[in-house]
């Protein structure tokens, strides 16, 4: 479960580029309400799934969600709790300015390599920047998207399984694709929506003071918002630079502007 | 006939290389009903025909049907089969990342050897993805389409026969782009759509207890759904991994989700 | 005329490269009715123009149909029947894969031979496939097309004399093109489209008894029907496996399905 | 004048390959009307221009017209009278299967070629195959468009002059590239238009007996028809194979079919 | 705040190649009003963010505004007011010519740059003409476009920290092509809007006498008016070379035409 | 002033590859009415502004108008009259077959040569050539566009000076690449549009008599007109070679043709 897998944190006995992936959970995965939790007990689902059966050697998902749900770093939460031998992330941030046959000889190497370990996972981060996606037109690279849709289907050896772990914020655009029905799974990764989960994020965070906490959960506690746990960070991080009174009411105007926060009652 | 061709099992005698296709049918092909057999009866004749006439010494066949109901594995099946001395796969999976040019010179390859052995059988699988296809525009390589095209016509040299067995899932973009009409034959593949056929792939599988079975046969006997074999082997595998009662159920409720399984009145 | 060009079958004084074409007549040409006997013969009025005028020193043709009607056949024999010391196919068929760079080299490299023979005959096969038309956008290269283009109205140097004969399934797209109205003339070659035409191939291909043939006759006489000599090869050949009674019911119903034809009255 | 051009066929100082124009008047230039003299004393002016004038160094020429009109053979025959010492033909035919980065550096080539002799005449053969023109899309070679639209307002060398003589069949085509424009001048080349017309070119063929040839005046002449001149050239050829009586019928025959002659009258 | 960093101008530490940014503000930022003073306080905010935040190590802004408003100037202003150690302009006029391939090369070798140094202010300048955005079509650089989505991303190794200031006149562009969005943050830079601010301008540069000054004064305070600060520049030059009266009547006109300044009231 | 313009005359400083741009002004500069006169006082006035402005060490012009109207022989006097030690034009005539990046290299290196000096004159000949545009699509080169919109907006490094004028018949096409609008100057030049203008062309130019003359002006004078100065000198040289009456006949019936004189009054 969660927990456990937070607290397992011992080093596995994986090679060090390998380790890479890590550095997407800098920030710490912090369980704010139900929706985190189960995209992790699913994720341990499928790790068991990818470890025993033989005659489904490849098990592949989809995380899906809003820009800054916090995709990223759940995918990379996941792998580390696989303990795979192997885990390998197959990222846009290696491959800037690559062209498209670049793009596809290294996302071979990541899977061939995948390949020659018994128990591989692989992170496929961000697939409508790998396809070099834009609406305008739209654009994309057909040779990463054939490439993609090959692999997500081809058996690993004889003996051999792998776990494919895909984000993207584009579910329709990878279901006009033909890519969404490759998955054996989907799973939906979603924004922050209430006060409490907020709540629940900053105390995690400990950047304000008992005061500045209370006075924050009264403008938030009982609300809806909506925000991805990545926004949160900027903003807070935004103003704890300024003093006083004012750095809880600037992140409260933030969240208004930001997160669709209603405070009108509070005020009143 | 079905079960003589699967009890003839016996190894053939062509080369390693020849083997490949082998491992489509790794997870085995199960009868599960009449329009498996008629798939495999009407690819006998075909086998026949090709090792036969001289007027016709090219015969070729398209499988199609929708994803995964089992085309390749049938492909595969029909080429064991046929025993024919020379058997290769032309599979998307040994071109990931190629270019249109590498992908036209490996389906040639693949064809020239063929016509070198009096009685040969290649299978082009997938085709859609050999062509680099994606609805989107649409998108597909011309080159690869066109080098089909010809392929499919062209006669093998005086006293060599070929036997061409292709799938796909787009049957209507292949018809668009003039390719169906140039294969001799259409064949195809269905999805299971009723309960009697599942229960037949899930006593052959083996993997629940009596009881189980028992209880599985109860919710789905009389009743129609609609579901790829591929898809059958990934939630059985699935629900493999849950203890107890939950097993069934939780098979149950994924066959309401994904095959459109009903079963208010067995509740009632 | 045409029992002539068949009866005077014997090999011409050309180069063993230049026989190639004669592999496209493999099957005979079977005089199946007065359609395929005004293609010959216009043929050879085209053949005797070419060998005498001074003024029209390039003559060119182009033979249109549906697919499989013969039309490959029609211009090989044709070709044969002139003698000229000088015949070669520009095929689809020896250019798979090829680039549109290459395939217009190839093409020109023939008509280049060609020009160095007083009397020289080339048959261009297949146009579409060698413009790599397909009718999604619709594409084709279009330097292929140019090619095409000049070389149909470029004249042979002084004193010599050249015979084109093309085919293709799209007289619509080549006019569309601009193409086919660079021809000096064009053939219609046709399907086989009554029972008398389909059992004069019948005969002549010597495969039933007796008594099927007059079993066949039976359901086709008189009748109506549309199919081209090539799809006729290969269902004759397809019932011929069948034994017995059942070959005649079969190819009927092949008929029925494949060539229109309505057998309900023969039945009552 | 015209008949002075034709009498005054003396072979003029330009070496051998510059000789090629010639070619495309081994038919001759039959002076069957008005039009055509017209179209010579057209150019006669502006060859003059071409020679005198420093003002306007550079006198461009568009002869447009329908296919077959006898477009090219006029050009060299402008060519030819202006007795220039430097004449040459860019012309398509030289240049099959070339890229359009290729057929710039030829056209380039003869334009350089030209500036360096102080007079100079530059056929530019069939616009729209030099373009690589379809009119599906539409296509074109952009760069060689571009190039053209240059040259056609390049100013040669102080102090030398050159004429430049466009053909083309797409006058539309070449307005809407906004090609058309630059040229000083645009002279039509028009079809054969009634009969008397043509039996102008029956009689200066001398192909058919006085008997033959009266018999053609009776269907011909008071009737309006339209045919290109190069098509005539083809008819003719084609009857002249056929013995007796036919002949003249099938030429009228023909010419009902092909160039819209009514001869309803004749006949009763 | 903004006197203070235009006093502060020390020269910083930066290495010579660094200091190209600078030439810029070649012209000097003039205070002409709130517009300017917020953005420059923004400005402050984010460099103090991007100096101590540890969770959020990147931060990025987007300046947009119409053009010549002086987006370029303000940006170069602020990473001068950082002075970081490591500043660079990434800016079209370093790329003229390039290919989409080189320009992200150019743009990625500066981002590695900069993630060598702790602490880096990089200026993507322009951002449409890196992209080599035209409306026709429109066309852009996907290429360039997924090099600087992945950028705009992509956190610097642990324990660096960089400030991206980037400007662009098509805010609605970027929209569409989901890169605004990326950005942390984005500052609107406005015209000159009113004649307090215009005259705020004028009185800075200098260049008129106090009577010139108290005409123009005359004509446009308390008018609104709307024109870019670089546009302000080229008319007070424009009418500099003009000699008396008239070089105040000639910058009204202009202002007139090209601010849409009205000052019918003024006359009367 | 423009008198004073065409006497200085005197030969300047510049090398001789640098004097290429006066072959554009072979013919003169006719100084035919207003419209010429104010064309060449606006560029002395901007010759100024480049040669003392320091805040704007960068004045560019655009000169737009009909085909014809003379745009490049003004470019090539504003160029001329400028006396700039540096003057060079950026001209498609050689740029012939080039692609783009060809294109863009040459002209790159003709601003980089003009950086290098400190008082530099490009003109930049036909925009809509060098982009390669055509309103088939449309079509144009976006890296030759790019490079241009950067070019017009970059400032030459510190103490030079750069003089930009351009020249273009399509206004429209350049305004919707906002290529215009980074000009800071836009100069109207226009076709003739009276009798008089006419006149005083004609009489400059001093190819007719008195006579010839005279009748000419009682054809036109007070009359509209539309032509480029281009187009008369055409006319004018082709009607030179007429003997006689015919002469001003000739001309009077083109210009009814190609500048729509209306002269039916003056026949009556
Ligand atoms: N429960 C959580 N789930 C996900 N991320 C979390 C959680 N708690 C804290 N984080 C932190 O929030 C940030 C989420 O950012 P991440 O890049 O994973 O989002 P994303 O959805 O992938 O964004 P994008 O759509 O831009 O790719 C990370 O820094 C991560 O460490
Ligand atoms: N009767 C059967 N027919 C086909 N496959 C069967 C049958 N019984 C069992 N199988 C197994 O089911 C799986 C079918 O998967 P297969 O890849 O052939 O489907 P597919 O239709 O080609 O899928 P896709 O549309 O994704 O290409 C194989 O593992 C095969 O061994
Ligand atoms: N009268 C006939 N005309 C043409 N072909 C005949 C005739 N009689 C027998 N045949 C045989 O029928 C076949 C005709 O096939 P062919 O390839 O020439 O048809 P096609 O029209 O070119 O087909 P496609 O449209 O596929 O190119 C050949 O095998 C040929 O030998
Ligand atoms: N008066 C004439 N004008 C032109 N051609 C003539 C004339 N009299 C005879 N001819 C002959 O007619 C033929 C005209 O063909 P030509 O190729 O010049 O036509 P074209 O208009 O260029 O055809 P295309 O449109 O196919 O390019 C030539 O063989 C030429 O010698
Ligand atoms: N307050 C100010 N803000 C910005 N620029 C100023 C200011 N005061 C003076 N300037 C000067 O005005 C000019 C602004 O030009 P700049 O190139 O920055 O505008 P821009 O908005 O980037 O233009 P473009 O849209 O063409 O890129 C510079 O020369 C700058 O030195
Ligand atoms: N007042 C004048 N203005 C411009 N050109 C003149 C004038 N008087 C005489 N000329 C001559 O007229 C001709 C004008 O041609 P020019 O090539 O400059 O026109 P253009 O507008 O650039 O044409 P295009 O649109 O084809 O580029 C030149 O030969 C020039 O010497
Ligand atoms: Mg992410
Ligand atoms: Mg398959
Ligand atoms: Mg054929
Ligand atoms: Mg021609
Ligand atoms: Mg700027
Ligand atoms: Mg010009």
């Amino acid at each position: 479960d969660f927990l456990h897998s937070l607290e397992n944190d011992v080093k596995p006995a994986f090679g060090s580029s390998s380790e890479e992936f890590i550095k997407y959970i800098a920030n710490g995965v912090i369980n704010w309400g139900s929706p985190v939790q189960r995209v992790l007990e699913d994720g341990d689902l499928l790790i068991s799934q990818a470890r025993v059966s033989d005659r489904t050697p490849l098990v592949t998902v989809c995380l899906e969600g809003p820009a800054g749900a916090g995709k990223t770093a759940l995918a990379a939460q996941i792998a580390k709790n696989s303990e795979f031998p192997f885990v390998k992330i197959c990222s846009p941030e290696n491959m800037i300015g690559f062209h498209e046959a670049a793009k596809c000889q290294q996302i071979k190497k990541i899977f061939d390599d995948a390949y020659k370990s018994p128990l591989s996972c692989v992170i496929v981060d961000d697939i409508e920047r790998l396809l070099d996606y834009v609406p305008i037109g739209p654009r994309f690279s057909n040779l990463v998207l054939q490439a993609l849709l090959v692999l997500m289907k081809k058996v690993p050896p004889h003996g051999h399984k792998l776990l494919v772990i895909s984000t993207t914020t584009r579910k329709d655009v990878l279901q006009e694709m033909e890519l969404l029905n490759v998955f054996n799974n989907t799973i939906h990764v979603s924004s922050i929506s209430n006060g409490e989960q907020f709540m629940s994020v900053v105390e995690n965070l400990d950047v304000f003071t008992a005061e500045e906490t209370q006075m924050l959960s009264r403008y938030t506690l009982g609300k809806s918002l909506w925000i991805g746990i990545k926004k949160v960070m900027v903003l807070i991080e935004m103003v704890r630079q300024i003093e006083g009174r004012e750095k809880i009411n600037k992140l409260v105007s933030l969240l208004e502007e930001e997160a669709n926060l209603q405070t009108v009652d509070v005020l009143n």
